[in-house]
């Protein structure tokens, strides 16, 4: 090969290198969903226009991040989780909350509320694969983003109790892993975050009774789910 | 002077002009208070434990960033923020809902409601300077963070309403100046924030009726109150 044409080369596989590693999710005029239980709900606003209120938590904080920092950008960030929500309850609502939003970008975090009702992991995992399906099949072109459901000790789970509650939510974590993989979907490691984070300050400081994370735990997860997202093709 | 005693002098010149540069505010176990109306409140909890709920604002913004990114300090966040209130309302409940909490820092952001009903300028000055001075006085090591109130065209107050209403704010804003220059207090300039913003993008983008920021809106109020208050000495 010539010096020119390894030139031409380097240079080709530079700009894929570029391409690969920046940032395309957000582009012009792009709709980001936010789906999920009451992780994602954080008392988002419900009245006739209730796109300016995105609750107290993750969805918020990078939708006000990139808000502000990309304004020419025109990005519509859209929060629909609901207090309480199951996978069953998700596809009970995913036509009018959902489908009819056409989101570029839809972000789901499910699966704990499952977990405390007695859905075993492969019923979840069997009806979260069904309203995937159901999802790339109404919008072929939607970006998805597959939050792990996670947990730290506290609450009403500690000690044994803990124990067998991590068991069970690590099979989710599994299977949510799976559905990433088959769906060609990010996958945002929420429990790595906390458990780092639970060496750093006591679990509590994180989330406050083992499900819901605190201001500082939100964070956390915004900037895991940034991290995630932004290394995405 | 010897090289070696320049080298001294010097060194100490850089250590002092580090210091001053520094953000000392948020020391080990600060307690930081958020005070105010509904741009405060911002639905933040109520419940027998709302420390972890810090409503869909600025407030919860700051919290997240430095609770997530100095775990080890042990910082408290507070918001006490009351949708509707005004300087007399917060008087009213300023006992158990500042002064009670012993706080580090306490930013107070106050005055859109006062106008809304028909309290003079002047009197809403003489009531808020009251306010300061027993604040001060309970609490002589507090530091003071006062926002100016502010507003973008929109809703109701647009062409000619948006006139009378601006030189109504005005006023308001040099009277919340002139209380931060008496009482030692950082002043946080919102408004010229988002006066620069509504450049970048319709009014709308960053306050949706001409009173309540956006999530993108509330970006830009952390990010002023952090620029704010980090340059402090």
């Amino acid at each position: 090969m010539t010096p020119r044409r390894l030139g031409i080369v380097l240079l080709l596989a530079g700009m894929l290198a570029g391409q690969v590693t920046e940032m395309p999710l957000f582009r012009q005029d792009a709709r980001i969903l936010f789906q999920g239980d009451s992780i994602t709900d954080g008392n988002r606003g419900r009245t006739a226009d209730p796109n300016h209120i995105l609750g107290h938590g993750y969805a918020f904080l990078i939708a006000a991040k990139y808000g502000a920092a990309l304004p020419e950008r025109n990005l519509t960030f859209l929060n629909r989780g609901v207090s309480g929500n199951t996978v069953e309850n998700l596809a009970g609502r995913w036509q009018p909350d959902t489908l009819d939003l056409k989101p570029d970008i839809l972000s789901i975090l499910i699966g704990i509320n499952d977990l405390g009702r007695g859905v075993s992991a492969e019923e979840f995992g069997a009806r979260y694969d069904q309203l995937l399906a159901e999802t790339v099949k109404a919008l072929p072109e939607v970006r998805l983003v597959l939050g792990e459901p996670f947990g730290l000790p506290g609450g009403k789970y500690t000690g044994e109790a803990w124990e067998v509650r991590r068991a069970e939510l690590r099979k989710r974590q599994a299977i949510v892993a799976k559905l990433a993989v088959k769906y060609h979907a990010a996958l945002v490691h929420y429990q790595k975050v906390f458990d780092e984070a639970a060496q750093r300050a006591p679990a509590a400081y994180w989330i406050w009774d083992s499900v819901h994370p605190t201001y500082s735990g939100h964070q956390l997860m915004a900037e895991e789910w940034i991290r995630t997202v932004t290394g995405l093709r």
